[in-house]
């Protein structure tokens, strides 16, 4: 079965564009030779007229897909504002008190909110309200953590040695990322923390680029009563897995708890760090950006995502379409390669027997019209839109039934 | 004299759209209670139905003013594109090579650009790859410079100490930055790289944030001289003077040297850094970002104001407009508070006696519908759209002079 793939890609447009971006650019984490002209639903269209069924909403950052009717009407408003490009934190808008007030809706109670430009710039401002507060002291973060790429962030972030050889680091204190509740480390952070002063803890609660691993409930239970304990400020980052792809708005809400301090972005369109109210600077510009929430029409359409994520009820249909997934996908466990199928929601991560044969899996699926990426060593890491119906489900779930087994 | 001021800002509106920005953001650095709404050539309109003539471009980032009917057109295109924010470095865009293809045509021979989301993500990502060739060595950085406030660019600012207090930094050696040629310090680098490996050296040729001062043309020569002769990479940093307000497309083209790698963003619409060829990783996956170059809309109105600059000659006005803006603020110099007035093309600093006269210039300059933002501890700065006519020089002049003789 093929989605729609009319030239197999890339085509003679997808050709030349991708020669011009290795010309003049870095070749930097480009998987695929597809080239994105547009979309629709959870359709993304190569500039070849191919089409592919999107199981990766570029990272979780298109949670509505494409096209979608109030998404269109919002860049339609924008097409006539002749001052899309100012805002950030010295100029007021109404779309940043719009995106702060709707954003703050959905936080826990007693949050401000501050708006910046991307997932990793939202970590540095975690963790820069954090060491305000405490001093420049360690950081404590998880091994296969991943909390973004400029330096401060890439400090706490151990996903992969390509991303990190080479670079200076903050001071940083490392443990182990706990899946189950019987790991004999899952309390290892009370040993750091009785002998080191921190100046806070990070973690996710799953593991995006790390691996889609899902941490266990008593893990990220235990750092929160540490970090309370010691008296350190507990960030958990959300930049990947918040928002609505785990079924919750915040994937830390399926653990019964609440950080101090919290990054975001991607499925928000534009970067942004919460933080409990007691944790705000009280001196003015500690934190600052030019941009800081990007574009006036990202804010606008950030609010209007949180918007429709409400109004459709999509927390909803990740539960059900992620159970449906995830369900189908489980059935390859233990077969042709597949080590290891989880996830919440609509966050799955299959694990596979090597790299190789991942990317062989991911290779078929590109060919079967079906995109998705990689995720830690070996892992595929699937992740579409919050809008994914039940037949678009079973399609994957076919494709990549046929991937894994056609190998 | 006003220039459209018809309710004295905050009006209503904008009184209530800063309240709901308070109640839930960090207040920042926003200055005037000035609620953007939209804007036409060189005039911001509040959303009180006030008009300012725009003295800032915010901060350089909108370098053809307000509505400008070109990139009016590429929103309107993109109001229909229902696949804007996606791209970055996972999937290719035929944005993102027009971009690059374009900006590489403005940069020295031989350079490659990657695409990033902010001026402090280009300045980490110039310094990644200096630190991945060179080891993670200290870098030397200039005193008073300003490179960005995420962790690693915020290690090589040293400009406001509001910005630093109780942040770790990464190794780091500081230098004078010099701005007359006989300045004994003018060759302290060399005493440095004698007696240390480092990483690279970064500068300014204009500092911004620090105050709008500029180097001597001998202190740039001769840190790229040294840089040459100690084999360590020079990274110049164009984000606030880069893409036309000098004059020039880059500021270092005045000082006769190159970079080996540069960072740009504002007026650019998205980051980038620029770096020599040979100094581009070898391995894949160094450096990346879910929405490297943000959102394509981003991209597209990126090199869509290059095409204008060059149409428009707007380098030649920024020459022209600068000498008029310079010659006519001059006559203040060393009257009324004034100690300096110093400046390359549409990039001009008015030094005052002290921050608390520089800040009544400012809110007086505010209340006669001009706005212009504050640089270093007591500097005002002006850097208005590169397309500024005669006309509205001239009123801006006067309203310079009537706030500054009105104290």
């Amino acid at each position: 079965m093929k989605h729609h793939i009319r030239i197999a890609p890339p085509g003679p447009k997808a050709s030349r564009i991708i020669e011009i971006t290795k010309k003049h650019t870095y070749d930097s984490t480009f998987v695929y030779p597809l080239v994105i002209k547009g979309g629709h639903d959870c359709v993304i269209e190569d500039v070849d007229g191919n089409e592919f069924l999107d199981f990766t909403s570029n990272v979780g950052s298109c949670p509505l897909g494409y096209s979608h009717p109030e998404i269109l009407q919002v860049l339609k408003e924008y097409s006539n504002n002749g001052a899309h490009k100012i805002a950030g934190q010295d100029f007021y808008s109404e779309e940043h008190a719009a995106l702060a007030e709707r954003l703050v809706s959905i936080l826990p109670r007693g949050f401000k909110v501050f708006l910046i430009n991307s997932g990793a710039e939202a970590v540095e401002n975690s963790i820069k309200i954090a060491y305000r507060k405490m001093g420049p002291l360690p950081g404590v973060s998880c091994k296969n953590a991943f909390h973004g790429r400029t330096l401060g962030a890439l400090t706490f972030t151990s996903s992969k040695p390509v991303q990190k050889t080479n670079f200076p680091e903050l001071p940083v204190l490392r443990i182990k990322f706990c899946i189950t509740d019987d790991d004999p480390e899952i309390n290892s952070a009370e040993n750091i923390l009785k002998e080191n002063k921190v100046a806070f803890i990070i973690s996710e609660t799953v593991q995006g680029e790390g691996g889609y691993s899902i941490a266990s409930k008593k893990f990220i239970q235990n750092l929160r009563k540490l970090a309370t304990k010691y008296g350190v400020p507990l960030i958990l980052d959300e930049v990947q897995s918040g928002l609505g792809h785990t079924g919750k708005w915040w994937a830390f809400e399926h653990y019964g708890v609440e950080p101090d301090i919290m990054s975001m972005a991607k499925a928000l369109q534009v970067g942004a760090t919460g933080f409990r109210v007691e944790l705000e600077p009280t001196e003015k510009g500690v934190i600052s950006s030019t941009w800081g929430g990007g574009a006036r029409i990202d804010m606008a359409v950030g609010a209007k995502t949180i918007q429709v994520i409400e109004k459709e009820k999509l927390l909803e249909n990740a539960i059900k379409m992620g159970t449906v997934l995830k369900n189908g996908i489980s059935e390859l466990c233990g077969k042709n390669g597949i080590e290891d199928v989880r996830g919440i929601g609509l966050m799955i991560g299959i694990e596979c027997q090597s790299k190789e044969r991942r990317d062989a899996v991911l290779l078929s699926m590109f060919r079967h019209g079906i995109l998705a990426l990689g995720a830690g060593q070996k892992a595929i890491r699937i992740i579409p839109p919050l809008i994914i119906n039940e037949e678009q489900v079973n399609e994957g779930i076919s494709v990549i039934h046929e991937s894994c087994s056609a190998l």
